[in-house]
């Protein structure tokens, strides 16, 4: 059995999740989202975020969670800004376009929107006098942390945060991996902050500890109206809300779900170590995706024994392949990594 | 704790199915499909099915299969036909409108589609000289068993079929509570017939047992080109998809599946003694969801100990009431209800 | 030459209408709806219909018209309300759905919409506790006069209006034969009225003169926001906006509109009276579609000098066929038909 | 009255086309596309084309065309490439997306797709292990002429057509000016040879004589099933048919279209040597647009009696500016143009 490295994908759930699913499984609860434990996770995720009045949804994955609040937050006519890079612009198939909206590309810095940039295509798109044969924007998309691994600073999602509301659009993080962004020593905010600062994020669960779901949250009890049958309308309403609810509730009972993401990041930092002792060159970031240059000779020697992801070919004999770590990564896998590369020394 | 029998979704999974969803969790897997329980339910399906070329994808729930499947297999300007009261037509918020089809209502006779009604009303269409400002029919939707609890004999779903080919037109059965029709006392067919007489169904696991997932099944390998994009698209592939390829892994190991939804339908017919016993007329059911017609006075009379679903009201006094079984239904929830009644009488 | 009462499309313009494009095609002019004529058609019709306020866009044709405005004014997950007979529900190839929106049929009585049936059924929708479930209606659709040439009263359109305003819908009125409505003896209103009686509709001008145009009217400068861009969005915003500007500053001048429509209701009229004298049974109409009751032998005897269309058969050996009039319809096509028909005795 | 250089919008119809509208407006004909210079108009194309096989459709103008076109042609999960400046990915107000596809923005090379680019991209496309989470591109979409004045040489176009076969892409030529292109001096091909070289291709009529109109050419019969229905369902269906059929009809009557073109053309050359003698520096363009570098003080010196577009910024003090001409530009405006520019020396 090889060790993987391979994606955030590759485990089940955290053994007090698959547990709670186990404990409260013979109950009986009411679906759609109102069965006792899906409560009891919104109750205790308000008081996480403290936003007693937010309202929260739980979806089963990313790309659902992205198409279902984008296209709740847009009128028809609204596109969405993303970095070029962004997952829905990438990795989703179209589904932001299969309900009609538009990904208005800008350009990614390291997996990052750029404040000023936004501003200043804003500043633009408002001057065109060819204003009404455009999409006009109507929502930002940011991941935090980024496919690329990195994080914003408060003061720059503040910063992006601001311009949206001068330019009258709302923001949205998507959070597939928000454990992981909070939980790197270069984050200088929290989730209470994180909430105040954008108008819908979600905190996703799949990639943390969970078999599936993620929790989108309305800080402010700003769902738009009817969301429930737009979820439904997506193909999004889980009939057993008691799958996700049961789960989350796990997650943020004795703050399992950042445990959970520290416990990556250190994984990760050990795994960063191992490389730089290996000579081995490593792009920045403080989560729990690690992307390294490797020669060919290099991969090829690796691979018997290790999974991980190749990214995109860097020249003719070098690859940036990612190494992820999650929750259920172990001292043991490190030490598996460890000889694996000083068997290629 | 009331006795419930308000629908199919208020227990947690089959103690088979939980428990190897908990055996399995500490295993590595592959993501999207292609984790080893997948592949094996996936083998154990194209067994029962006696398909040995079938594709098979699972879904989460039943409203995003029916959008996925329908639109994957519809040109864009094509429709659906579907009974006015079929689930697409009634209770799934738009989904397929969302993807730009309309569903065409042909009248239902206690929820099934009349063939020989579909064949006239194809005859007038193609003979409509005004075809070309027409929504072109592309698939026939029906589900079995029923909304209402009744299901097709096989020359009724032979008959539909054939008007389908000659048509060529796709049929697509919605089996959200399949297990539940094909242990009908009236069923007179089984899934290796049911799956040559159509061209996509799919076996519901969230109804009978499974805390979520519905395994499509094309049974010919006929799946429309890159079906997974079409998948994705609809934010429907479950990234760790080992939570529905485990569950369907133990739903088809010693014919769980249909074992689960016997034990359904045995208690179903218990139940309907139950209320002739009573002197409560109901209708005409072999599956799961009974129908029964109860009072102003019976209703208030039950509630304090039974849950159960109001379905539409009949007259000033009287209204139709849904009553459901499932695999998790149990003598003594009978016993119950047996009390309940005989108090009001 | 036949004579021909086949559709309202088989003439070219109103000769003023040609005169006034020919006369003002040598001068330049502005484009997307800023032309000088659009500007003053606008004008002319905010007269005509005392609305003061009236934001005013040319679009091209009813069917782009429809799902324009239906598709602009409702939110996503909103769905249309229109008789089984409306045109958006037959034949329009799903434009209206291809917007993501379902038409919820309703029953039609001659073409029109019961208000009371309008009202039972948004209370039932209301208390339906799967609300969630379904698609919520944002809109009413309704034909003036409808495309069976019934008229609705002001009583009618009022009920209608009232009910709306009661569910927080918005009332739509398709008048792409809006002249021959109001031209109709039946009709207790004008076009004030109907301006203060809805929220938008249009005057159609590709059935009453012109070669292409409907003037969709927002009486009290209602229009969604960034309706331009909506437009644009549907490929329905017209680049040399003269075409249509010109053809409503004709229609609209010296009551030209109403005047065509006078003329075709008259012929209308006339047209009746010489079925009647044959002896062949007439739907009741008071507009310029007329439905006749022929047998096979009249068809037949009939079809060698006079085009009319098929519109549905009745029983083995008589046909449901429409003759049309409109402003083009000359005393000696009547003259034609009359001879037709008497050797048809 | 100021000399307009402002659009290809500005004039009514060529005075033949209005001529012909005016000479057929007394007759009557079929609808929907069936009246009888609908047909020639069809002939004379597939004439001109050396195409005896073409299906062709009117449609009303340029957006429409587009999206009517790639939706037609497009599977539901697929998109299409464009450039980034191409008028679909920047001037439709996402009226691709908002039938579900996503526009793939490949670099533009003053308006042009670079064939060796696109191989490129799609090679590495089809290497892309995550290509189920992508969206398929189905369609090539260039503008001959571009948005930007540039016209493909044969050997362009070739080669872009030659690897959108080896990838199973269709090319889409969209034609909204093709007149001016062919007309180009730099253009090395003609009618036949461009429908040779492509899958569909429109002959832009709205700005090259016609009130409205483009005609879409499936060169080799190869139009998508049913797109008559796919025209209806897109709210593109002319009713009376006529207005494009008759305008078609007069432009490809003794080589109108191409003289019309060849007489802007004409003109733009000598706009470009007055620009050039006046030492005001000009982009390339060998079509009817001309995009002029004027600083402020020119823009300022002109505006008072010449209209043109400003395109955009390109320093504190300079503006890309946009003169078009058009079949109805005259010795006359070159003249005031000339002194104008005198005037500012």
């Amino acid at each position: 059995m090889k060790t993987s490295f391979e994606s955030d994908y590759n485990n089940g759930a955290h053994p007090e999740v698959i547990c709670h699913l186990l404990e409260t499984n013979g109950k009986q609860s009411q679906s759609y989202g109102f069965d006792e434990w899906s409560e009891q996770a919104r109750q205790k995720i308000r008081t996480a975020c403290q936003c007693p009045e937010a309202d929260i949804f739980f979806l089963v994955g990313g790309t659902q969670a992205n198409t279902t609040v984008i296209d709740g937050m847009l009128a028809s006519y609204e596109g969405v800004i993303a970095t070029r890079t962004g997952h829905i612009n990438v990795h989703e198939s179209g589904a932001v376009e299969a309900f009609g909206h538009k990904v208005i590309p800008l350009p990614s810095h390291s997996g990052k929107l750029d404040g000023k940039e936004l501003e200043a295509w804003l500043q633009a798109f408002h001057a065109d006098p060819t204003l009404e044969h455009m999409v006009i924007p109507g929502l930002v998309y940011i991941t935090f942390p980024t496919e690329l691994g990195t994080v914003y600073t408060s003061e720059e999602i503040a910063y992006i945060y601001n311009v949206c509301q001068r330019y009258e659009l709302c923001l949205f993080i998507d959070g597939a991996r928000l454990g992981y962004g909070l939980a790197s020593a270069e984050c200088d905010f929290d989730l209470p902050w994180l909430a105040r600062h954008c108008d819908v994020f979600y905190i996703g669960g799949t990639k943390v500890g969970a078999l599936c779901g993620e929790a989108v949250v309305f800080p402010r009890g700003n769902a738009p109206r009817h969301f429930m049958n737009i979820v439904k309308r997506h193909g999004a309403l889980l009939a057993k809300s008691r799958l996700a609810g049961v789960q989350f509730d796990a997650l943020f009972t004795d703050n399992l779900y950042l445990n959970i993401a520290k416990h990556a990041i250190d994984m990760a930092m050990k795994l960063r170590k191992l490389f730089s002792e290996a000579g081995i060159p490593l792009r920045d970031s403080s989560t729990n995706q690690q992307f390294v240059e490797l020669t060919d000779a290099q991969m090829q020697a690796l691979l018997p024994g290790v999974l991980f992801e190749t990214w995109e070919p860097l020249d003719d004999n070098r690859t940036l392949c990612r190494f992820v770590t999650s929750w259920a990564t172990t001292e043991r896998d490190l030490k598996a990594l460890k000889e694996a590369l000083e068997a290629i020394r």
